[in-house]
């Protein structure tokens, strides 16, 4: 029995999906312990936007190394956070002229999103926090609670509170405007639902299948909030860090969030690191009420700052990611037509894209398995893992990013010519 | 105004007390913009047990970047983590016969807590967790429920529910059993007590103000979570990983615990990474059931195999350890017993000391500015900050350890030497 | 000022809709202590089904007080509570072939409805209970929880949790099936919906403001109930005991509610009295797990006997509820039709009838407040008191119906001609 | 099948003690279908402090039913209630100088309790309750949270949340201070104890078994309270109305409660009636804010004001609680020191008196079973039921008094001297 088998607990995932063990990576490859290359369409599901070990990342990293740069230093100052907020003010806050303080939180998207939701029910001394169907904020027991999935919300054992849960965009379907009944119950003071504290809302919905949010849907969120006096906390967590193309995922919908939070690409590199953006009106924070040992990890402030310098300056990486995702949603578009045996539906902005299937959602997994077969790592996500989520580093070379999506294509046809698979998942053959 | 005070939320707290910009560090020493030198008492608030920029550890991670490891995996199979698992399977786990699991979490304490609880209260079907006065856990929703500070506690915005607290060991005095009190609402099915999923415990309360339980305390508190069934869950995030001379701050107690918690000088380099070790019975997680981006931090991987592999195969670390904190201890004594100003007590374990003050807590606020102006990092912890608390990394030399320990004795005399300092504090003169 | 201003807390409520003093009360008539007779279209809020005092079941009463039957006797046995027992057997379950056990709670609705959710939570293992929208179920903790009404919530001072409401039929417009996105929620794993314990629902919203729910949406939820292992709890507080018909609301739809609440007219005579109905498998209860004082209060047992045996051995009540409550509906119809002022909406079942007015609330105020002066006693209910509530006892005389719906035809004539009124209330006038 | 068994869920407890169906009662005589006469020192567990159908009430209450006053009129101004106000505030708080001012909840203990709770809440704007180990304050999710008794704390469905326990006077033995450590707690703002709203206090739990709190606890405790500005909650639900002897068992302390509950005996004649008294100042209700359709039982009203009539004009029910009482401590000393084969104690203030035995506490429900057998009906309390709870009404004969404690003694022993009894109780026989 391997180490991992042994000793990791039960509660491990990803490798039970892609089980091989990995040695090496540089951007979209990922490469295992015999020598086989993985094209990588998983990228840290949504971290590694600038792609594994990032080459102009890695020099300044271990130069700080080698220069025994502070490595940790709590919150205290160092110069390499000095120059990550010089640079995140110059090239992402000032051109977008956001009015925004920064916290660095305990550097994961859980702890961002827990120091989001205290400080929107300090500032406003209500509790309840409106979350969307399908959302994901993370699993501790603050950020799970506005958390839609019951696999993650029913391991919480205590009952998870102080959230309500309002439908989003399109989950209703085309026709209904689900704002609309959020508006209802806003409007009504005997609806039940207490007036909250904050909205906390993904633009795309990337664990819960790559739902995509319309603009006109975030610009009316927004007005609801504004008019109700209702803090809007987007997290952009997954879909921030330029995988809609622009820096944040907000910015098409022309929107200003009270509060942000960012992490998994924030640091460039895999590293860990997280951050909170609230307008500067309130930052009620107290000193040091809201701590965490690793809330400055300065390795992560460094490779950071080098992705800004590198990707931010200009709107290269928006026209690049653009033009790729419109090769990806073609590609796939082409997959849906070319199936017959069922009903997939394409969606998604930027480089995030999924593939759908609702009358069937355990066929994905099988495609899931067919391409790691055929050296490519995708996973999927959504109910039951519904939706096949095409997620590569935004640097992906279009090469491989061809060859990922050919792989697709052929994954496709292996299992739905596959009379066994095929019976099993209770599909009839078309042929 | 400078970049921290104009982007930073005001949250940030530890560059309050020590006000200048740190640009290198090398073991017990951190040095700021100026080039002056800080000696580090305060080590990463327990981070930092093996020094900054540990030289003997730098080495692999700078080569494992540029063979390009792989740095973020989610949770996959990673040389990098195998190596690990093996090297605290050999060294930590075998010598002491534990039959634990590992289970990789977000790489911050807190992250590690709510696992632990989530686990607790799935495994039991309780929703209660017992923790202690002062205690410290974190500050995610649910691991601040847990903690004892009002600080933390009111910044939540919401009602903290299902923790109940006990008072830790010596918190009535001298003469009370502590345990008794919670024995006899355990045993009275009317006390208003509900039988709890778990105990969550600090052998040392680091945060809480230095306060030791006894060997015996932590023995009977085994014994009553035995008996009524409830897991005991040593929190051992800032006493563990040798602060106390033994890798786990509990062998020397000789009890094993249903559930352990570390993170801070896991990593060994200031580096995110935290880990919950449960007995094997209770390993009941579904895959997938708890999660995090960064729940696999590679680099850190490769840091603390290096560190166990330094420190950790054999008893030298423990016999420096027992050898430097008895010196501490000595001279805290001294200290104590040269102030007549007020009345001081010294407490502590291993190479974590604290010297309180609980009649004039403000006291060992000026002593720790007192102290950064001449060139020591220092910090307060315990209700009021009434507690001055000493926690260099354990690699330091002696000479610099001397040097410290001689800087918190000229601290203490320039603040009661200070007419003015005296005055504010409400002490009279001693002269 | 009066002992009722000077002593009595602010909490007082319709005193100060009916600002005087009664003193005796015959069927639909209560009299003051100037001797003014007004006629009662509230009727105790649904508590006097059968009328003020009921001369049938006031000799049963003080028969039973002159000859020293038991008035307490917490839930020991008694010759009252037998009768009571064995007529509602006979008269109410068998008939319609009801497999029910009762429990006798504290004899208020609240104390049924928290009995209710405790049975639900415990038989099921769930916390969570679906409410909703505009429903009321009484303002003690578990069943304020349960309430809509922000009047009411925002008085807990805690954070109200484990409920989650869902859209009442006609919520969201007549085009709109409500329950199918409670079936969405449900069948979505993901939609944050906690599987509930129990579904609570009012066949018709009294407080709410008379909203009735159709037949078959009644039933769709019945079979939602059913698929999803969800218990359905009908609260028939306030339109149970022939408000609609048949003794129980729910008869016409013909469903079979789990577990079934009633009180206020269940005792006939404004005795306090209560019970929760429950399928008889669900009987789970433990003795004395849930208790209180009053639970078995005798003399409500000896008027709850006599009206059962009075008015529940034949169809006479139904006929004459569905008699007089066709009469109110053609008579508030023509109301509506006669004003242009305001558009009114007509909407009740039985003798339960309101008269909405979504467009301007304030002005139902008004001519409650002009119908009290006319010798009328009609309360508001509903967000923000727009609907005119009209609950006479069911055994009303026809002359006295007659007269209390042309009163309510004179009062908003009285408002809709008074100039400053109508200016107050931003109406135009219609001359 | 008696029709109790086949209708009545398993949740009835009195009637499985207490196996006959009684049909009359007069004072302290309660007579069942067969002509047999029953002691009863249980009187509706305080519920009937002026026996059972007190003749001097009855010609008020058939008066009124007879004359058509109003039975049931919600919270309307009636003449019963303002006879009742103006009795209340003349012969009770006027002699006090009590300041309070008096809200009429649901006509059970539980009601007012909860409306106590919401009260202290609302006004501080903090959420936590402190209470006491083996307190009992009713079983709704507000008040139940408060109650120590698992047996009821598990049937919740749902974890309990918001309140606090605290050491009741006694609970860690005679020598322990139990306020010491709430102190300790409430001045260490890291102790995890949040700052609670109100404290609620019985000052004799009865429920809990006859713990009598001394009078220095209950001073200090309002000292506390008022030092911390906490509100201090005296639930007088079971032991107020006279059973200690004064009408609020809090009179001889000295202490005035800011929030006083009532209910059980307050009617005098076992009808449902609960009140809350406030101190003016907090009477910060908005109007309607708690409400509850049989908050004004104006039949209540009526004996309530007899009652007060009666007995409450001058001093000499508190002579004869006392003279009674003492005489019931005299001959439960008497059979504590007669009876070697367990240790017992004699516990009680007034005419509350209890006889525990925790080394064997099944011993008393078989003492309590002997004495029903004996035509005595007298119930067990306290943790595991191990307290003989001796509560007869106040207004019990000498004659009687003297019968049932005499049964009390036969009836110990024939347990004591029943060979199978013993043995089963694990008892060695003394002979």
């Amino acid at each position: 029995m391997s180490i991992f088998n042994r000793l990791e607990s039960n509660v491990r995932g990803y490798c039970r999906s892609f089980p091989t063990t990995f040695t090496t990576a540089q951007n979209a490859t990922l490469t295992d312990e015999n020598g086989q290359d993985f094209i990588d369409f998983l990228a840290g599901a949504g971290t590694l936007n600038y792609g594994h070990n990032n080459s102009d990342i890695k020099d300044p990293l271990i130069e700080y190394l080698q220069r025994d740069g502070v490595l940790h230093g709590l919150d205290m100052h160092t110069d390499a956070k000095a120059q990550f907020l010089e640079a995140f003010e110059e090239h992402i806050l000032w051109p977008l002229e956001l009015d925004y303080k920064i916290q660095f939180t305990g550097p994961t998207g859980t702890n961002a999103v827990e120091a989001a939701f205290k400080l929107a029910r300090k500032v406003t001394g209500r509790t309840n926090i409106v979350s969307f169907t399908n959302g994901f904020h993370g699993v501790s027991l603050g950020s799970v609670a506005a958390t839609g999935n019951s696999h993650f919300r029913d391991a919480a054992g205590t009952p998870l509170n102080n959230v309500t849960f309002m439908p989003f965009d399109g989950y209703l379907g085309e026709d209904v405007d689900t704002l609309d009944y959020f508006e209802r119950l806003l409007r009504d003071s005997s609806s039940g639902l207490d007036l909250p504290a904050a909205v906390v809302v993904e633009t795309v919905q990337g664990e819960g299948g790559v739902n995509v949010a319309s603009v006109e849907w975030l610009q009316k969120l927004e007005e609801l909030c504004h008019e109700f006096e209702i803090l809007l906390i987007v997290d952009d967590i997954q879909v921030g860090c330029g995988r809609t193309g622009t820096f944040f995922s907000f910015e098409e919908a022309g929107i200003v969030p009270d509060i942000v939070t960012l992490s998994k690409s924030l640091s460039a590199y895999g590293l860990p690191m997280s951050l909170v953006l609230m307008k500067s009106e309130l930052d009620e924070w107290k000193p040091g009420e809201h701590n965490g040992t690793f809330r400055g990890n300065n390795l992560a402030f460094v490779s950071a700052k080098a992705a800004i310098d590198l990707y931010w300056q200009d709107y290269s990486m928006t026209r690049s990611v653009k033009r790729k995702g419109a090769l990806i949603e073609k590609r796939l578009q082409e997959i849906a037509e070319d199936i017959n045996d069922v009903e997939l539906e394409v969606r998604g902005r930027g480089m995030i894209w999924g593939l759908a299937c609702r009358e069937c959602p355990e066929l994905m997994e099988l495609v899931s398995a067919a391409a790691f077969k055929r050296g490519l790592i995708i996973e999927t996500s959504g109910t039951d893992s519904h939706v096949l989520k095409c997620l590569p580093p935004l640097t992906i070379d279009d090469d491989q990013l061809i060859s990922g999506l050919e792989t697709i294509t052929e994954s496709f046809a292996a299992v739905l010519n596959d009379a066994e698979a095929m019976k099993s998942l209770g599909l009839a053959h078309a042929n």
